[in-house]
């Protein structure tokens, strides 16, 4: 590939100045007591993500040849949103290939945005392979989603900007899937402030650019699994793996309980709507997954793009991660009062019952007991312990 | 009361300074395409609402006998935490009185901000009556949560702000419950700028101030029912009720399906999440409550403190009004294949099914047909009918 370049990312910084938000860092206390975090709330970016960036500065840069031919893009989310809108700015007609089974809340955003859209039956490889095939048939010029010297070079804008606005920050935490973002700010940092650490973070369903950093060579997953699925990808770019071999301290992973959590965080704490793969960098700082005690560090927040209706299964698992939402299961005598008796000693604790089940025929009980499962509302873990506990010492058998 | 001034409002201005958040106004594109609609995201504000600037200004500006005695508020939201943040950070004891019912979260928010909090048995009438005890009986002052003039100062630098932000804007529309925030935000804009419109929205199920207006008297509601509940206020204030009689413009009402789109919309367009009584204004504007058509208008969106818990009901209810989920029912007979033919029907017209229930037993059925219910995701309510045509011209039988 041509070199990337820092004077690049000041070109693409430049082209970007009316185009992208310069979102605001915004400080949060409560997010881990031990550091100084801020968010870079890339989620409040047009297209709710990153990536307009990087793809509108790629789009910009063509040849008027390249630009009159127009550019075709594979991709179900951040990355359509992006092309289509950065195509349509510089009045460039854009195709954006997507697997049938799309949401359909994407395809109207990316048609909203300009882009023809060109749904194809099958999964996102079988996308990506349409793609391909338009972009030999009719000359349209491929809009890679990470793996493309301009495109690192649009994201590393993000980079400049918290250099820019924290000068004296210590580290920076950035979510890593195929591994265009952070290569380009961790490119840009690096080259500005070489002592600023720059950690990434996958998650620990997709783990391509650990796995190939801990290999020395890239690997390709045979299948990815996480709710942050704007991350879940098999195999990091040629580019990219390069890029993130020399300049990023260190990679580190989180489970889809622990992003879900994070989300729940900034959704309560921040009010601001995050995506799995936007959220799994707070995650990284909320969980201690790289060393950043006493540290002043960013997180970037890379996108807000989730499904509503994924939004609630999403909240409800990040209560129960932190405790604030469990269910508890008890076995009692099946006689009058015993139920009173639990719900006394639940509510006494300053729990709040929410639904409660009571199955007398379990096989799993004694003919004359019965089981109860409740699912409780609870502050923290300390306190469902303590209900727990309560219960016991009231004479119920309690599931641990 | 003292008679407000504007020089009091730029001095909450600037005690309020270094101490509340200037959240930026967002542009927002697609909400109403006849306006140059923008937001004012008072939800970004510490504590998660606007409360925080007239409770800090009223407690900064208390005698040094005063601070000594402490503070007492009632609350079940944001005015609990912007007193709590307020006298905390003023080196102040402030006292919440809250129902005994209230959410966790909100009693948790409240005690981490340095309140003590005092949990009363009975609703919100019941607190407010300890809260006067307390003041009776320990000094304490109360911070009432609007009805004051230097809390209502605090409140109208939202005011400045915004015609700091945008000198050239027309309109502002304003969450009203008790009437403390348009009581600011109107006085201090039609101070400085008399031409710039004020327009006000409640909740249908908590008109006070619309029916106190009209009556030309202060109106006391016997009941309030409405999911915005920042705004379920019965009465208006003393205070609040001349201010706006003499400086808004016009207060409209909005329901709670409007309101739920709205909140919506502001989670999947803006990545922002806005609670009920925060969202309002945002829905006039989507309705066209408030005749902002080529206008350069601003939301104030007042606060983000929706129970996470609520959050999945209030996005169902407002896919449902966007027309973006719907619940077809229909009769078909009961012979093989129809159930196929239906959701080929559906699929077809690029519809996507969430469930099916299928009765055979209904009581409102021929012996030989069934009832089948159908929840689809769907594009918005034209498309709904067009899958309900397709359903019919396939031989259907289709509720309407």
């Amino acid at each position: 590939m041509a070199e990337l370049t820092i004077s690049e990312v000041y070109k693409a910084a430049e082209v970007l100045q009316n185009v992208a938000r310069h979102p605001k860092l915004i400080g949060v206390t409560k997010l881990n007591p031990e550091a100084q975090v801020y968010l870079k709330p890339e989620n409040l970016q047009y297209t709710g993500s990153f990536k307009l960036r990087g793809a509108y500065y790629k789009i910009s840069q063509l040849s008027p040849e390249e630009k009159e031919r127009g550019v075709v893009a594979c991709s179900a989310g951040n990355h359509a949103q992006g092309v289509a809108l950065g195509a349509t700015h510089n009045g460039i007609k854009s195709i954006i290939c997507l697997p049938a089974g799309a949401p359909l809340s994407k395809i109207e955003a990316t048609k909203a945005l300009g882009a023809e859209v060109c749904l194809v039956p099958g999964v996102y490889d079988d996308a990506y392979r349409k793609a391909l095939e338009l972009q030999q048939e009719k000359g349209y010029t491929l809009v890679h989603p990470f793996d493309d010297p301009l495109v690192i070079a649009g994201q590393g804008t993000i980079g400049l900007e918290i250099i820019q606005d924290m000068p004296d920050v210590d580290a920076v935490i950035v979510p890593v899937g195929g591994g265009g973002l952070i290569s380009g700010v961790a490119f840009a940092i690096k080259t500005i402030k070489p002592n600023v650490k720059v950690y990434g973070v996958q998650a620990e369903g997709a783990p391509s650019m650990v796995q190939s950093l801990a290999e020395g060579s890239r690997v390709t997953l045979s299948e990815v699994s996480t709710i942050a699925d704007g991350i879940a990808v098999k195999e990091p770019g040629i580019n990219t793996y390069e890029l993130c071999r020399k300049y990023v301290d260190e990679i580190v992973t989180v489970s889809d309980d622990e992003v879900a959590a994070a989300i729940l965080t900034l959704i309560e704490q921040q009010k601001l709507v995050a995506e799995g793969a936007g959220a799994v960098s707070v995650a990284a700082a909320m969980f201690n997954k790289v060393p950043i005690k006493g540290k002043k560090v960013v997180c970037i927040v890379s996108g807000g793009n989730i499904d509503v209706t994924s939004l609630n299964r999403v909240i409800t698992r990040g209560l129960v991660k932190n405790g604030r939402d469990c269910t508890i299961s008890l076995t009692m005598s099946d006689k009058p009062g015993q139920l009173s008796k639990v719900c006394s000693v639940v509510g006494n604790l300053g729990a709040n019952i929410l639904s409660v089940e009571h199955k007398r025929n379990s096989t799993n009980t004694q003919i004359s007991g019965c089981k109860l499962h409740m699912e409780v509302e609870t502050l923290n873990h300390e306190h469902i312990l303590l209900i727990k506990q309560g219960l016991r010492d009231a004479g119920f058998t309690v599931d641990d």
